[in-house]
């Protein structure tokens, strides 16, 4: 008897043949869904990586300091230490060593937060915005090269169906 | 004059009423293809919270865990570190610490590569592959709920795109 569940797996095997990405976990009698959260994932991965390597290449700077430098740029008027991490928390960086490596560069202040005492703020000194907007001007052109095989169209229907996708994992996840 | 570039910079900056996600880094005037990149980021993240939360709350396992126990599944010949460890790069996960607790609990054997005495391969025990057989069942249905937000027509749109994409920046980031 065929094994009845074993969704990841890949009974042909083809490991040795093809990229090694998430779908090579996944095999054509699986459920759809399965082979759309892979590809997904798949995807995601590949992107993430590409603007990691550039990050690296261009600027010797990682994805979450990138992450860290774009949430102070936002918000002008500065974050405490907890909100940081609460926005980061996917990026999985050490907010507390990036932060103090940032300083030590000049490129964030921190200073008391006026309404708790115990808390410091965070803020971009005007070299650490000047800094981060040349790396978002080439970060938005590396992205726009990476989606460029897709038609617009197609970008904006990914776009559309991605929008659905975001809200009903959204709605589920908080029922 | 208007700031020309920043394209991470909600100027509305709305973050207190809007949920926290990678979108909420984009701004209407951003170029489409950074806002369809962040919705793209997005999702995968939402989803692999709620997949990382189910596995916890479901068998108190690890995401990393289950990849790698996922990967051994699939090559019942066993792998070698190395190579387990080069297929579960984007998990991230501490492949040597994960592989010594499932030795200890008798889910995996690890033996010396016949072609290679320096190394070690590991493999699934029987226990090992009962175990996570069952945990491949429950995930599939997490993942079929997930999506079930989408008709099956829109996923199979949205698996095309995602194709699309998925081998244009595999040539891009090869080229």
């Amino acid at each position: 008897m065929e094994d009845p569940l074993l969704p990841l797996v890949d009974k042909a095997d083809k490991a040795d043949t093809i990229p090694l990405d998430h779908e090579t976990r996944a095999h054509g009698d699986d459920h759809e869904a399965l082979r759309l959260w892979l590809r997904l994932l798949t995807c995601t991965n590949l992107i993430e990586s590409a603007i990691r390597a550039d990050l690296r290449r261009d600027f010797d700077v990682t994805l979450p300091r990138f992450d860290l430098m774009a949430q102070l740029y936002r918000h002008a008027g500065g974050l405490k230490m907890g909100e940081l991490s609460q926005r980061l928390m996917v990026t999985g960086g050490n907010v507390t060593g990036i932060a103090d490596q940032l300083a030590k560069e000049g490129l964030v202040a921190r200073e008391p937060d006026p309404d708790d005492r115990r808390a410091w703020r965070l803020s971009l000194t005007p070299a650490g915005r000047q800094a981060f907007a040349r790396m978002a001007a080439l970060h938005e052109g590396w992205v726009i090269d990476l989606m460029r095989g897709l038609a617009e169209p197609e970008r904006a229907q990914l776009h559309a169906l991605l929008g659905r996708l975001k809200s009903t994992v959204s709605a589920n996840a908080g029922a």
